[in-house]
């Protein structure tokens, strides 16, 4: 196996693949990446068993082949010395046992290699199922929900955001019990019968840092434990949770007693004050109180050991019922944080009941949804 | 005690006395910030025992004093707080039990404070043998020399600079027995007895990043176990490491076998490189050989597990015996980073013996020493 590469178009292939190599690999061949090289392309894979990446990078006149072959390096490694090569280009030839040689102007690097005949195969797909999305879309319905999935392992199927692609919409949920996020995107051109997925949220994170700022072309192929996304030249596959999510819209408030409507950024500013001193405290729960006959909304929070703080918000518009309820801020925060309107509304039922988060506008599909707490 | 002030102003000046407060402070009282009040001005102090920072704002259109005092208010939180308060402007107002209003806009915090009677009183120091020096030398100074202190304490005047202020210069050693970094700088109207301090490498990487980027002029005050550096309305207190600091000029060869000349940052880059195979191994150590019949300079390192790498690197010129040596990369690196001119020379004497960094002009009196390896 030997060719000559460009560095940088190299470097940035090999750090999109780098994005499935976990530090921590259970297999330890997993925490290398595999190069494979036949006439037509040079093959960079890594996996962590959850998420496995696959990139093609095809002859041109960056990439020159002498042989074919194939290997595996340490990818950490590797990547840090591809990096701090001198030169624009660098040829790599495999040795005798598996030892590499790469070399750059006057630099010459020999790294131990494994077999690649080793590393796990890839899942195959059937690709008949396909669909295509908008990066973009896909990037903002996975930053409008994942922070919601749960972090601790329980109810495995909650780790995960729920899709639904639609032919016409995809709907997504993801919950931890204590908050929801649940947003519904237009679709054109969407699979023909729904494709209902719960994707591990870890893997979604990773695939959004992937899509990236731009809008490319994204190929779904739903398969039965596995999903595959294609993004260029990259195949990005996730393992899916299995077990049945629950159903989340009977939890959804259809009522409404208090309803308020803050600009994003006061409340927010509001809420980052209240929640210095409530981060303190044992308890994390700072009190919201709407006095409709006054017109005032304040926020309190408190901390036995450092004091407290008391302010009046601003408010666009407060109407119903004068109430009290208390939460937890940072779950507010995470809600903020995810709007994507200038204003947002908060519903309100009774003090122990959850209230809604949802945008200043009526044409953008996107609940929330947070549990109070119980402060006597 | 009560006082209204604008936040900027006393934003910045809260965080320079933030310096000196540690996160990890031995006396409770010592994670506070004590505040005081005069008719004329108001005072901030903050300490760690080893170091100590007193600001004073004078009265102006940014400072109403309402009524004097003193009060000790949780440092981190305190300036959180003020960090997001939402005016231009806030009142401070101390209440009974040491309670501390502040309010800013439609925002009042209430934070419990301790009573300053309890806060330690700075030393006193005679200002009686005060000298003048730049700021920017002194901070050029410091970060040539104090990379190289001790980071263990078994020689405590090891984890400090010596300095030597004398009239017309001013001359810093740091080492840990390891490498050593002397400089020497001419000064016009040092002090008019010789003063040898021996100040803390950690106090003095705060009074480096205190000095900034700006060049304002620095009263020094040497006292018996401490020294006080004036800058602006900023009183910098340290301890002094107490104990003779060795005579470390005795250290340094004057003869050398083998000259060899380089471009600082192509010495850099290959060092890097030979770096991070090396930091993988249990011998971080590179060596190079120099062939001067041959006119070649090679540096190699290696780890067993991952593999090896070997260069040749460019040099302006080399002189002597051929010489093969063997060393750590990192402080070759320090010294590198230290290094303020566009090339450096090595001279060695013998494989064993410390070779000397010195750069590549005559008229920068800088030089540092590294004690090579024995690697059979």
């Amino acid at each position: 196996m030997q060719f000559t590469i460009n560095r940088n178009l190299f470097l940035e292939n090999l750090n999109n693949a780098m994005r499935a190599i976990s530090s921590r690999a259970s297999i330890p061949i997993l925490s290398g990446i595999k190069l494979s090289l036949s006439e037509q392309e040079l093959t960079l894979t890594g996996s962590d068993t959850n998420i496995s990446i696959q990139i093609e990078i095809p002859v041109n006149d960056d990439l020159h082949i002498q042989s074919t072959g194939a290997i595996v390096l340490p990818a950490r490694f590797f990547s840090e010395i591809i990096k701090k090569l001198p030169g624009k280009d660098f040829s790599f030839e495999v040795k005798e046992s598996f030892q590499t040689k790469i070399t750059s102007e006057n630099t010459e690097f020999m790294i131990n290699g494994l077999d690649a005949n080793n590393y796990p195969h890839l899942p195959e797909i059937s690709t008949s199922s396909s669909f295509n999305v908008s990066g973009k879309t896909f990037r903002n319905i996975i930053n409008e929900t994942v922070f919601a999935v749960a972090s601790q392992e329980s109810r495995p199927t909650l780790n995960g955001v729920n899709f639904v692609f639609r032919n016409n919409s995809i709907k997504a949920v993801a919950t931890d019990s204590h908050r929801l996020s649940q947003r519904e995107i237009d679709l054109e051109n969407g699979p023909q019968a729904d494709a209902t997925l719960i994707i591990p949220g870890t893997s979604l994170v990773e695939l959004s840092r992937i899509i990236g700022e731009t809008d490319p072309e994204i190929i779904v192929t739903p398969g039965d434990n596995q999903v595959l996304f294609n993004v260029g030249n990259l195949a990005f596959y996730t393992r899916l949770l299995e077990g049945s999510y629950p159903d989340t819209d009977r939890l959804i408030p259809t009522e409404s007693m208090t309803k308020v409507e803050f600009d994003l950024s006061t409340l927010a500013r509001s809420l980052e004050r209240a929640s210095l001193l409530t981060h303190e405290s044992r308890n994390n729960v700072v009190k919201m109180s709407l006095d409709v006959d006054n017109q005032t909304v304040k926020l309190e929070g408190d901390s036995p050991e450092i004091g407290n703080v008391e302010e009046e918000v601003a408010f666009k518009s407060l109407q119903g019922d004068n109430l009290e309820i208390s939460f937890n801020p940072d779950y507010l925060r995470d809600a903020l944080r995810a709007s994507i309107t200038d204003t947002i509304v908060m519903n309100f039922t009774q003090p122990l009941r959850p209230f809604t988060v949802t945008p200043g506008r009526e044409d953008v599909n996107f609940i929330q949804l947070i549990t109070p707490v119980r402060t006597y």
